[in-house]
């Protein structure tokens, strides 16, 4: 099944269009075992969600477990629910190529992230896995996303030329694009280039991004393919034993939001 | 020891600007056993270079015994040779800050490449090791790279705007660029904007890039701090059971042409 139709089977499963990033950060989890803790909050929220993005980063601060631990628990998530490797990774060719096969053949993603600096060739072994998606990164949700993002070139700025580069380059119907909820200006502006992509949006909850103008900005016109992520909010919204419920609320709480902002 | 000074002591004693990106390739390697082969090349090259270069891609791609392939291969590494990580990450700051213990406390490279797109706070996790180095991709080797790194901002293209933020970004002394050596022009418009960085030199060999010109174009004033990469010329110089002792030839013959160029 191509990323897009399993994408929106699930979103319309769970009538969900929440992401939640299984992130464990060893400061900030309740209990120490990882894959026990991953397990606890993929159980309790499986049917609230649209997808999950586990960002390799914490698994490689693991060392060597830490790929193990990330293979034990993308076989946790229902096989309907997709899977997005939040690796943000760019090389050239034939290194992209070996990136794509882990990502994708090694791991099973069914979509990962990837940076835009290196150019078509950086990205093309990644949308030649047909169904697979690969979200580029656009305009991230960060502080200094704007040192090179914003940067005008004949009056647009980088990130945008980037938005109209990942259109021309989606022959396959596979790419989607990152935008964070941080600037919700940009994020329409992104949407109106790319009315019918796929866009995963970060920064909701703990980096600040406002949750309405965020579904309000990044929706398509059928009210679809918003991905909206959210991690520390979720994984951490309580720190005691009861972490599993209580993302399972916070889940619950911000799924209907969204539903709430797209008149649902 | 802070890198530059690992990096120029093992570049004095070798008496190369050679760094052999160790990227083994089941397709190309002319043995199964992926830890053997890194071990002869080591073997057979230490006395060569002035620093090894393992793309994590082809580890990745191994699946979960691909990390634990890495981490033996550097232990095969004699310690005053520097090992670059070559991985390209690129993540929001808590994520960055996650890579950079993966890379520098985990793995324990003395140095690593990572993208700007994310912009400075993506790039601070790194430098704050102060004693690893950390090469900003500038300007890439590939084909694709001109699609966004040559885009024109006041009259000066993305890449040397890169160049120019690394400058000021360089607060700890620890940060370094990766540009190609298949545009001379244009690496020497980078050693201008930084006369002091190393300078971390692919694209020669398999890629097209000219030895001669990259030498020229990226030694500083002392000719020093360009370290030029190959990776399949000389992993793959021979197909047969004499693959270490055809690297070690074909490593020799390079070290001594930059020698050459260099007027040594």
């Amino acid at each position: 099944m191509r990323f897009t139709d399993k994408l929106l089977s699930a979103s319309r499963k769970n009538k969900s269009w929440l992401c939640i990033g299984l992130d464990p950060d060893p400061e900030l989890m309740p209990v120490i075992d990882v894959l026990e803790f991953n397990k606890a909050i993929i159980e309790s929220t499986s049917d609230l969600v649209c997808a999950y993005k586990p960002n390799l980063a914490f698994y490689e601060a693991m060392g060597t477990d830490g790929l193990a631990i990330l293979e034990k628990t993308l076989k946790q998530v229902p096989t309907h629910i997709p899977v997005i490797g939040d690796a943000k990774r760019g090389d050239i060719g034939n290194t992209a190529k070996a990136y794509a096969r882990a990502l994708f053949s090694v791991l099973g993603f069914d979509a990962a992230t990837v940076s835009p600096y290196l150019g078509f060739d950086s990205v093309q072994p990644f949308i030649s896995y047909e169904d697979k998606a690969v979200f580029i990164l656009c305009r991230t949700s960060n502080k200094g996303a704007m040192d090179f993002q914003g940067l005008l070139t004949d009056g647009s700025p980088l990130y945008e030329i980037v938005a109209q580069k990942a259109k021309q380059w989606n022959i396959h119907g596979n790419i989607g694009l990152v935008v964070g909820a941080t600037y919700p200006g940009e994020l329409q502006r992104v949407r109106s280039i790319c009315p019918d992509m796929p866009l995963l949006i970060p920064g909701i909850g703990a980096q600040g991004g406002d949750l309405a103008s965020a579904v309000a900005g990044g929706a398509d016109a059928r009210g679809e393919k918003a991905i909206i992520n959210v991690s520390r909010q979720i994984l951490y919204a309580s720190k005691g034993r009861d972490f599993a419920e209580a993302a399972k609320k916070m889940a619950e709480k911000i799924r209907d939001q969204i539903n709430g902002y797209l008149g649902r």
